[in-house]
């Protein structure tokens, strides 16, 4: 089946499927049911064979799945199997943040720069990578290949900066501004909305 | 209607409006059509009237919405005009950005405490907080009403952490620990993902 065809719902369970499998690995399961993954993941067992049935399956009838190889082969699905370089730009407590992530660095996601427009950042390193100027970008963008920038400067600044990253070839941006981005074609936008996830907790705890 | 009854979809998106009024408040718009709306959200102007019918409607036939007034509809109903007192347990890189966040704060949640296990960091402040140690949780609790604790604490330490958060009291917890917490009944747990959409984007840019 051509992936293309994967519904976007798949698609974000996808990164649920690999977390628990992860989880799975590290505690040495080997094989685990559709059942077992059912009750860990609180989704249907035949919504598990379903979904992963639009991969080709990777199960076999009464014998389960193989933890290992179907962690790599969904691992492969979302392009875990390769190395992303990605940015920061606006190093902010939030961006520092992101940037000290080492979990990002274990899924593949190597950080290979930092960009602020705050003078007394420059050239303060995190990670053994050193904070340069937004006016540096384009110049570093020329001479390295990024594949993800993750934009986390404040709202007021996220549609102007982000046309610069764009303008300069990001193709791929992780939006942690705190509003939609809009009106960029060829370009994938996740947008993240940690409030969001707040505002939900605030109604389910009324 | 029962608000019982509105579906998970709908909630999910219901931050969304709010967010989106939110900003049309501050370029003074006053009204807005469910079309409009539409336009900007992504979402069918059907889709958006049969969401807010679950809460009563609001909207005038020809007239579209008041967007102040829609506003602060949607920000009770998530349950944003009372003020919630929240904690950070766990000040690392991303605990301190979360404490950090003035934007939280703009939506009624007030930082009150700050907790970690580790020495050095006893009495730091942050926004004016001092960091407490874990023993001293217990007792804070005890003598403060706190209705959200973020999570900010490393995987291994999530379960074990959460336990003690919750047979003190709390119960809502914002968990940005990178695993889905378990087990716990009477709790409302909103799990945060971050890396969830970094695969997501990973996928999307292949």
């Amino acid at each position: 089946m051509n992936e293309k065809e994967i519904s976007q719902a798949v698609i974000r369970r996808l990164p649920r499927y690999y977390r628990y499998l992860g989880e799975l690995l590290e505690s040495n399961v080997e094989r685990i049911s559709s059942n077992e993954l059912s009750a860990k993941m609180h989704v249907t067992a035949s919504q598990i064979r379903q979904d992963l049935n639009n991969f080709g399956g990777f199960g076999q009838q009464g014998y389960g799945y193989n933890v290992k190889y179907l962690y790599e082969e969904i691992g492969k699905i979302l392009g875990l199997d390769k190395d992303h370089n990605f940015i920061v730009v606006g190093v902010g407590h939030f961006g520092q943040a992101i940037a000290n992530y080492q979990n990002f660095e274990n899924m593949g996601f190597k950080l290979t720069g930092l960009f602020d427009v705050d003078p007394s950042l420059s050239g303060v390193k995190i990670r053994n990578i050193p904070v340069m100027m937004m006016d540096e970008l384009p110049g570093f963008l020329k001479k390295n290949k990024v594949d993800v920038a993750a934009l986390t400067v404040p709202k007021s600044q996220a549609q102007s900066t982000a046309k610069v990253l764009i303008d300069n070839g990001i193709k791929n941006i992780w939006n942690f501004a705190l509003t939609d981005l809009d009106g960029f074609s060829g370009v994938t936008v996740e947008n993240v909305h940690l409030s969001d996830s707040l505002m939900q907790l605030s109604y389910l705890s009324k």
